[in-house]
């Protein structure tokens, strides 16, 4: 897919002219998703859209694929300003679980179920966000099966923000056990969205899986219930 | 993809040379596949290779789609013959779970870990069946992300089968509980075989990756180790 063969320019040592052109080809890149076209969006139209050179465009992002994972990222990032752990996050979530993250932290094996509890909360937050703009749960999922190197990277950093947001559930479990956690947990998020994505599954039915697989997951670090 | 708008003929109503000339076409697509073909394999290449008409190819299943998951479907059954589970389960496993295996069933939370051993084996040997023949992977992640709901029909079908191998393991828990562990189990399972298709994992990255899952899913059911 690539137009040439030297690799995208570092983010890090782009300009501030630079940095502003490549944040403008990222929003045309999310307004495009939001507004439906991922399926047909081409790099001209991102061009056409982003009013940035076709040209500059592929000396920033190796491939569609690539410039979609960017994209995907900067989604995921600014979902909602307003909460500090933005990567998942959207707003909302659902109301049965309000005072499980208002209550207070605890340290895990604590006071019955709270870390689990947490944990459902942001997960289902993060439902959330994909169930309001299913676009870009398309996006996600071409980005997850994108075989450019830069887009695998795009995804693995996002990977690496939602684990530090869904770790902050996990306060009770060592390093090597939140990761393990949250390796079972993300896997089942994943296959419940490509499953909604495609159809085989409602919203409900994912909000369910993913919370299943959390108490399940947790259930040998909290005290029986 | 359809060539038709009739819904392909079920396979219950089949005569025996129908079911013949289907056996025909599924051999040879399972046969490209092995030979490396799924990329670029059309029905003109399944027609050709199968000796059976293009038009009785779409009469049999709507899509490429639906033929590749049937197909995919075949090859898990016929895996090995020697064992009765056949679904999942490849030739060999890993020496280092034969006793495992060999050992008493135990009726669960019995005598330390033997639940989760069982299960790691029988994960570990469908992993190996995959790992032999890499191009199976591909097929079953083109049949997991396709929108025809004949493909999706025979990939819960598969689906259906591998459940039933891998309960053989949980004994010790209700029907309830093992379709919830096998939910959990089965995300990770499918999420390494993606990574590992697209060369994110390597393949002992995807066993231990399945056996983590496993042992941490089945933990609270074990006693503590």
């Amino acid at each position: 897919m690539s137009r040439n063969d030297a690799p995208p320019q570092p983010v890090e040592t782009m300009s501030a002219a630079q940095l502003e052109r490549r944040q403008r080809v990222l929003d045309a890149v999310v307004e495009l998703v939001a507004a439906g076209s991922l399926g047909d969006m081409g790099m001209k139209d991102i061009a056409d859209r982003s009013g940035v050179a076709l040209g500059t465009i592929y000396r920033y992002f190796s491939s569609r694929d690539h410039v979609a994972a960017a994209a995907l990222l900067e989604w995921a990032r600014t979902l909602d300003g307003g909460e500090a752990t933005g990567a998942v996050a959207g707003a909302g979530g659902r109301a049965v679980d309000a005072e499980a993250v208002a209550g207070s932290a605890g340290t895990g094996g604590g006071s019955g179920g709270t870390m689990t509890d947490r944990l459902v909360t942001i997960l289902h937050r993060a439902v959330r966000a994909y169930e309001r703009q299913p676009s870009f749960a398309r996006l996600l999922i071409l980005a997850a099966m994108s075989t450019d190197p830069h887009a695998s990277e795009a995804f693995a950093q996002m990977g690496g923000t939602v684990y530090d947001t869904l770790g902050t559930a996990l306060d009770g479990l060592d390093p090597g056990e939140r990761r393990r956690v949250l390796d079972v947990v993300g896997a089942v998020w994943y296959q419940a969205m490509i499953e909604w994505v495609n159809e085989r599954k409602s919203i409900d039915e994912v909000y369910d899986s993913v919370e299943s697989a959390a108490r399940l997951v947790l259930a040998g670090f909290e005290p029986a219930s």
